[in-house]
């Protein structure tokens, strides 16, 4: 199978982020699965509906996604890609609604705050709507026939749902990007500059983690992430995720994670893929 | 001053678990002044109108709350006190509203989330509708005299609203705790048993987290929390925060801090202060 017409299984409805995403990663002639929660996109691939599946681990102002560290944690699916992606938030109405007339802005709560500013500035009375979904509040607006109100999502929902785009580029800060990793049911062999991804614990003694970075530093083998995450039922204990540049198939990855395994308490790998750009 | 009749600043309406926490830590004389947003909590401490504020800072499911993290490196408020209490949503009516005209449960997205198992048992066909607050939820349906609909929130917020509890502990997952801290413009001399917490960032260089957790490592000091936050406009480089078991005002903590503050690039004390239970 070649990468063209893949299916891959996104969340959110279409026009979403992560819509963005997978067609940034697998080109225009991708098939992609709206998917209501991010369960089922693991769901969708580990029952063959689709080939692949896209999911957003981290945007530069609001950190990780952990409810997706989780997911990848407990479903038996490997990280074989990733991307990064400008997040642009677009003021979106029906065709024909002016600025004016707009007295409410409808948008998922982290869209909305991350325009706080822009909205204040270009629309001072409106009231602000909270939503599940960017995307999905565009297609509201649409379907509802809302004729005084706008939504927060990409320039793809825009088009997707035959709306108006009122004001472009509404986040507050420029700097707004999100990294998607792509999911399948078979690791890849990944060539040119690999990263791969893991997960552990440790015993929760002083030092331990310190231990388990030596592992790293030791073979001068660069971290590019490291986060942290509650183990759940046993609170205030870690699950700790760690990005880093090298292979699992090459030799000084492979020695890394033998000696992480040996010190860790719980230990998985999540992937080794191409990094993404 | 006393501990009695402190003004104490929370982001929420009222009943937010955010007061129930200033409730728990400083006792039912606490004046609780409800705040829009996070940023007003810090606002209005520097500017005298509470003497303390309370945060959020980490979830034991969802993890840290990043924005007040970034909003205590930005303010010059000191870290003074911590606490942590159980997360238990209730579902909230108005009195005489009976489980079976319950169509629609309103809340903030995340506790729609955490109860979703909950909801889909006792509630088949509600739609979720997500409000930017828990409290809010249950202010919004007294206030607009909603009878088909239920918010989830805090038993606090019930009360405050006069309204009625249809179902207790809604939750999915018990071990569902939030932790605060208490900030204030004057740092405490802690006593008993005493955290630090320290933000600070590296030149981003193979081996710099290594070097920075060794600080705390050769001096067998404990670290019970470590976080990556993405520096704002400088794309996936970090800022790192560490809480450790020790104060600043003792040899051991004073000298972890001056060898990190030697190899950091960045580097700010949060606080000293006494351990939550």
């Amino acid at each position: 199978m070649t990468q063209d017409n893949l299916r891959v299984a996104f969340q959110g409805e279409r026009g979403a982020y992560s819509e963005s995403a997978a067609v940034a990663f697998f080109g225009e002639t991708v098939r992609p699965l709206p998917c209501k929660d991010f369960d089922d996109v693991f769901e969708a691939v580990k029952t063959e509906q689709v080939e692949r599946g896209i999911l957003p681990v981290e945007n530069s102002l609001a950190g990780s996604i952990h409810r997706n560290y989780d997911l990848l944690l407990r479903n038996e699916l490997f990280i074989v890609g990733e991307i990064q992606i400008p997040i642009a938030h677009q003021l979106i109405a029906l065709p024909g609604v002016t600025l004016a007339e707009v007295k409410k802005v409808y948008s998922h709560p982290q869209a909305l705050a991350q325009c706080e500013q822009s909205i204040t500035k270009l629309l001072p009375q409106a009231e602000r709507i909270a939503t599940y979904d960017t995307a999905g509040s565009v297609k509201m607006i649409q379907e509802k026939n809302i004729t005084d109100g706008a939504g927060l999502a990409s320039e793809r929902a825009a088009n997707i749902y035959g709306m108006h785009i009122l004001q472009t580029d509404m986040q507050d800060d420029a700097e707004n990007y999100t990294r998607f990793v792509v999911v399948a049911r078979e690791p890849v062999m990944p060539t040119g500059e690999v990263k791969t991804s893991v997960v552990f614990s440790m015993a929760n003694i002083p030092g331990a983690l310190f231990k388990s970075l030596a592992v790293f530093a030791l073979r001068d083998i660069d971290l590019t992430k490291i986060e942290s995450r509650p183990l759940q039922g046993k609170r205030w204990q870690y699950f700790f995720y760690i990005d880093f540049i090298g292979s699992q198939y090459e030799e000084r990855g492979q020695n890394a994670l033998n000696h992480l395994q040996e010190i860790a308490t719980f230990f998985k790998v999540l992937g080794s893929y191409p990094r993404g750009v």
